[in-house]
């Protein structure tokens, strides 16, 4: 389902009103504290008492386990740094535009997330010979294809042992937020935020392909809506940059003195380290390098930053980041039916004025 | 400047992805935490640090003060319970759609803001004989209508001295969030959002009219662009009702089983207190009363709940709010050339189905 006349409708509003993305600005901060860390939720949030909730581990498994939070929380601990993006995040920019959460480029947050590895959960409770997914049930239920269903995601066996994916209780130190999964997520480093499922309450092991409406139906690359497509995984590059001087309410058209302006940014990559980043003042016909510098930690983004000199004038400034795999972001989108993974570079319009305040 | 097509463009957009409400599921709380809470922010979220900010107080005062956080902090403090909503709250459901921030309905949130009442400030300063304005600038800058500028907005001395108004820097028992207006904010009771100036840093008693863009331009009902209207300052009644079921998505339909469902809500008023919310399940052709209970303080919405017998088949859930002063909500809505103020009543559609899960 698509709309092709360009006007954002009024079911993608609502979506739109409930979810946000991160304000661009907050890209100065390293660490992206709640409120600012994009939000996407399905259905509605759920109300969770942490007194009763239960986290259980099941199906292809020798031990079943229940685990209360106090039982998790005195579990050997991990703290990730890791930057989650919606793999809609860019689904606005595409024509005909897919009918769902209208992202522009804002659907990111870098967060310090604490709990337990998944890996070692997995190993007390043992998978049996021939396991080949694991799935993960939120508490949020919603009507999807005409079914009522809680949302549920599955991983391989392979994805969900990986070093850095946690089960987490805590985001920058705090209880998680409600809308950040409250009491428990699924936080999965490098890959797109569909697979870090929130308020986390059954893990399910499997000794066949997991074929759940969010993994089979959803979340896939697909040609049109006929096509099976290829399901979505790691974080495809992208930089994003701190739109420069101050905005036009309500247009959000920069405006900047001329002369020098040191341009910063983040960039990331599910697939590899960023290892360059170019900005563009013209729209994408020239480029020049920007500065990479170290991330916090190898699942979280990268700061960069250049010096740009402006000349007095309208000019469209682009960001482009390349990773270690040389996989990089296109000038022109790539159309899918889900609109999902369009890592287009950003471009913002800026004006140059001498007698700007 | 408005859409007639019914499509939220691009710009709109743009506003929608950085802002947000609040989930209207978190009516279940009485006090709405950072994240859930409603934010509209005009401009950029600035960055300030705390300390060498400082809050001025000047203009036509006998004493200009200079006061830092820690300054302040050392003042006797007041908690008040406040409940905010955005002037634009409804703006989308108008037609044609003036352009702004496109709010439904969630535009609104509940906190426990803490700091220095605003009439002991005011006091210290010694307004001078013949004051009648205070405005209040915050730190984000942004154009409008051309022009370079801080948001910046005024109240009447006397509503400024109203018992309630605080300058706060915290909210619900924590420093302020940056998107909330850290390090300091003024929160005005009663009053639309516009009125509780984040990132304050300046306070200015003026012996005449305050005719800054916000007063004189913004924020004020128009009937044309031409008009130069009415001042909005109080909050017109609204009551709001929990979505009862499960959601569809994208759609947002409600999904219930036929029989008996609590339907809860909050509902609030700045002229006075609410006495009655009635509800309807036909889209207002038929009402019922429910059961209103004591708000957290004499500024906070205040809770009510109604007893749904719930018959298969499709409804249109609507509620409406009433306060002391016989004001109430419209089923039709006043357009007017911002968008402001549309209090018309709540509209959810709801499918009750026997074989539903």
């Amino acid at each position: 389902m698509s709309d092709a006349s360009g006007g954002i409708t009024r079911e993608e509003l609502q979506l739109a009103a409930r979810n946000h993305g991160m304000p661009l600005e907050a890209l100065r901060l390293t660490v992206t504290p709640p409120g600012l860390h994009y939000v996407l939720t399905h259905y509605d949030i759920p109300v969770v008492d942490p007194t009763t909730w239960r986290l259980s581990i099941g199906g292809h498994v020798r031990r079943p386990l229940q685990l209360s939070l106090e039982e998790l929380r005195a579990l050997p601990r991990i703290t990730v740094t890791v930057t989650l993006e919606c793999a809609g995040n860019g689904r606005a920019l595409l024509s005909p535009r897919p009918v769902s959460q209208p992202w522009l480029l804002e659907a990111v947050g870098t967060a310090e997330w604490t709990g337990v590895p998944l890996a070692s959960i997995l190993d007390r409770a043992s998978p049996g010979v021939g396991a080949v997914d694991v799935s993960f049930r939120g508490m949020d239920r919603g009507v999807e294809d005409g079914r009522t269903q809680n949302f549920e995601r599955g991983l391989s066996l392979a994805e969900a042992s990986a070093p850095g994916v946690v089960v987490a209780d805590e985001m920058n130190g705090r209880p998680l937020p409600a809308q950040h999964g409250f009491p428990l997520r699924l936080v999965v480093p490098g890959t797109y935020g569909m697979a870090s499922v929130k308020w986390l309450d059954l893990i399910t092991v499997h000794d066949r392909s997991f074929e759940g409406y969010q993994n089979a139906t959803a979340y896939r690359l697909r040609a049109s809506e006929d096509d099976p497509g290829e399901p979505l995984s790691r974080m495809s590059p992208r930089a994003l940059v701190i739109p420069p001087g101050v905005p036009e309410f309500p247009s959000r058209v920069r405006h900047v003195r001329p002369g020098r302006v040191t341009l910063r940014g983040r960039a990331w990559s599910g697939w590899g380290r960023v290892i360059r980043v170019d900005v563009s003042d013209d729209g994408g016909r020239s480029w020049a390098k920007a500065a990479v510098g170290e991330p916090p930690g190898p699942y979280a983004w990268a700061p960069w930053a250049f010096e740009w000199d402006v000349g007095e004038g309208e000019h469209e400034l682009c960001c482009r980041a390349t990773d270690e795999t040389g996989r990089t972001q296109p000038l022109e989108p790539s159309w899918n039916a889900g609109g999902y993974a369009n890592n287009e570079v950003q471009r913002i319009r800026v004006v140059a004025q001498a007698d700007r305040d």
